[in-house]
């Protein structure tokens, strides 16, 4: 914003002209004749070649002070951008004094995951973290653009909700003016409400989940992006979309995103046309058949299973991504549709990306009646749930949806082992900050 | 998604064909020997003439049933997009039984603004509401394309949080595990913690106020668009970046949501290329000399005061906003940079649109000794704050931003008298549902 700034993005652009950055110092390489300093803004880093009197003024203070730099563009192979600044001339706009609780400047933080997280303030600064969140925010830049393209409208519902959602335990209580309020642990309910309205509505934001679990997989807040639409056939339709949609956001991030990704060393998973799917009995079988584990009869997949579906997918059809169709009704929410030939069954789905749920979704109940039937069969009383009934009193059409959690998909993609490492401040059992 | 179906949007390509169209039974109307079917979708109406045995086909259901049309695209001046349907078959898909809160094919909703918050899941399906959270979508996805376009970053902060941001009484304590977390009132220590990663930052999300107010301005959870960036000179660099955004989205709102302007009968403002601004002070004097109210030396101003300094703006520049600056600290929170010139003042400015605040901006503290000094003042522990100050431990540099907020503009640009009328199913002291 500041006249005379020049991005580091922009420097390339005045080989032979003076220049002026401003920024974090990054680094500060003294190497006998020569010292490198490199200064980082929020695009990248530049190196600049000072003399020996830039060194001095630097004694006394610490990496991640803010300075500003005046050189001349000088083209230099080796250098980031391939160019570099000479004839440097510094001021110092913020001293920092003291040491930082890790280095960042090295090419990795040298800390534990916690070390990490107890400093993520902080820890966000290193280009690799960094460059993890503009990944995250290319994400949702893919999901709204294929959408929008699509004839989807944007939602954003209310998180602060009189009832819970699947009328579980695992639900935030929230001291609402003295009485009882809820975190919403998806926007399920208003997105199908807004199927009545737009037919095709999809919403980007956090959900709340008072899992009392604190595995390398769970966080209790996190991003979910959610579809919902109408005038499905049945699950499968909404399989269809989510290929789709799966599709358009590694599409979106191979064309915008790729510096990011050369500098994780990311290969982007090819989306198939096609992609596997398997039914829940199936894959019970195919377990048992390969890995000698039986497990079929059981409700639901394990971790365990998950990953050797994944591996399967991987080895049968070389494709990171598998539908699992068909899971058993007790496993899934009250709104699920049950699968009309099987009823023991749902018209629902995964779909696990390099063996870990990405996506779950299927097709809804969409009649007032067999909602008041389903709530009867699980115990529920729909006095509670009477302002979201009252929408399938009133003309709604076959539909279904699904969602995507942000994060889950950030760390298959980039291979990270803890989903808290690619969460921006996670929250867990014990931690609230930063 | 089905196969052969053809969206109401598209039927008018299809002159001469017959088409097959699904969605909601919106009016029928018998006029004699011409019958009219009016069927809504997710995206428009379509008008079908219909023979008297699809009218006795439709006697026991209601307006609101799914509904199939399958017939011929004719010409018809007379009728939305141009075209109606002629030689009809029709199917019900799902019939309605019960007859509706209010009617929905009527030009208004003939119910006061209780009735229809009660009924809010089925009230959004009327064209003029529907209509208004298309503005909302474009309003997003306004602020999000302008900033994107000059290097911003998106962010999704977490809404559970350790600490009160604004130390204030305002917030909504969450049970978390058994301990206390409090709902986020913005994501002020979150967009400012990453200028020092991305430098320029914005979020769209949901944000809580505990306010014990029920007021047509007031709702306790709301979206925020919130913008934060660094390297800024003062408060006036982020005017500049408000006035930008601002003008960005009324460019995206004529440029892509010009038919929903239309159908509301919107005038959207123009953005002058500099924006009227007063200081606090002077509005203060402008307010005694012209209404003759004596609010100088009171530290903030009144919802009449804005009105007032609205329609002065309004008759002297001819412009629907006008910036306020420089109000005084003690009314600003602790983060708050003070003008360095009379420290009583802040760097600090809002943004009125049409006589109401839009918007709320600054420069901030950027120097971790200011933030001790001004906690301290405040009567604030710091170890309360200590993760989000270990930020300006690290080096920031000189930074600011502004919030709009998503609601608010939505009623000032529609005129609504409301802000519950433009909220997707508000929250007050009194409501948590639908």
């Amino acid at each position: 914003m500041t006249q005379n700034r020049t991005l580091s993005t922009e420097i390339a652009t005045y080989v032979g002209q003076e220049v002026t950055l401003k920024g974090w110092l990054y680094n500060l390489r003294e190497l006998g004749n020569v010292n490198f300093l490199i200064l980082r803004d929020g695009w990248g880093v530049v190196q600049c070649v000072v003399a020996r009197s830039i060194v001095t003024q630097l004694k006394n203070v610490q990496v991640e002070s803010i300075i500003c730099v005046t050189g001349i563009v000088v083209v230099a192979k080796q250098a980031p951008n391939g160019v570099e600044l000479h004839q440097c001339h510094l001021s110092i706009i913020e001293a920092v004094e003291e040491r930082l609780p890790f280095e960042l400047n090295q090419k990795r933080i040298k800390a534990n995951i916690d070390t990490f997280l107890n400093h993520a303030q902080i820890g966000w600064r290193h280009l690799n973290h960094k460059t993890l969140l503009q990944l995250s925010a290319g994400i949702m830049q893919g999901f709204r653009q294929t959408l929008v393209q699509i004839g989807f409208t944007e939602i954003q519902s209310p998180k602060l909700v009189g009832s819970a959602t699947e009328g579980g335990a695992s639900v935030f209580s929230v001291n609402y003016f003295g009485k009882s309020a809820f975190l919403a642990q998806s926007p399920q309910f208003y997105k199908q409400i807004m199927v009545g309205v737009f037919e095709r509505v999809f919403e980007v934001g956090p959900v709340f989940r008072a899992e009392p679990h604190d595995t390398s997989r769970h966080i209790n807040e996190y991003v979910s992006l959610d579809v919902e639409f109408g005038f499905i056939e049945d699950h499968t339709t909404v399989m269809t979309m989510a290929h789709k949609v799966v599709a358009g956001i590694i599409t979106h991030l191979a064309e915008n995103h790729q510096s990011a990704i050369n500098f994780l060393n990311i290969t982007l998973p090819s989306v198939p046309k096609s992609l596997p799917s398997n039914s829940f009995t199936e894959a019970q079988q195919l377990i048992f058949e390969q890995h000698n584990e039986d497990c079929r009869g059981e409700p639901d997949l394990t971790p365990q299973h998950e990953r050797w579906l994944g591996k399967w997918a991987q080895q049968e059809y070389n494709s990171d991504f598998l539908f699992v169709t068909g899971y058993p009704m007790e496993k899934r929410p009250f709104y699920t549709h049950p699968c009309p030939q099987n009823p023991k069954y749902s018209n629902s789905f995964d779909l696990l990306f390099k063996g870990l749920e990405l996506i779950t979704g299927g097709q809804r109940l969409h009649r007032y009646h067999d909602y008041l039937t389903a709530l009867k069969e699980r115990g529920l009383s729909p006095s509670q749930f009477a302002s979201y009934l009252d929408t399938f009193r009133y003309g709604m059409p076959p539909h279904g949806g699904f969602a995507i959690g942000l994060e889950r998909f950030l760390m298959q993609l980039t291979g990270e082992a803890n989903i808290k490492a690619v969460t921006l401040f996670p929250r867990d059992m014990n931690r609230l900050e930063p």
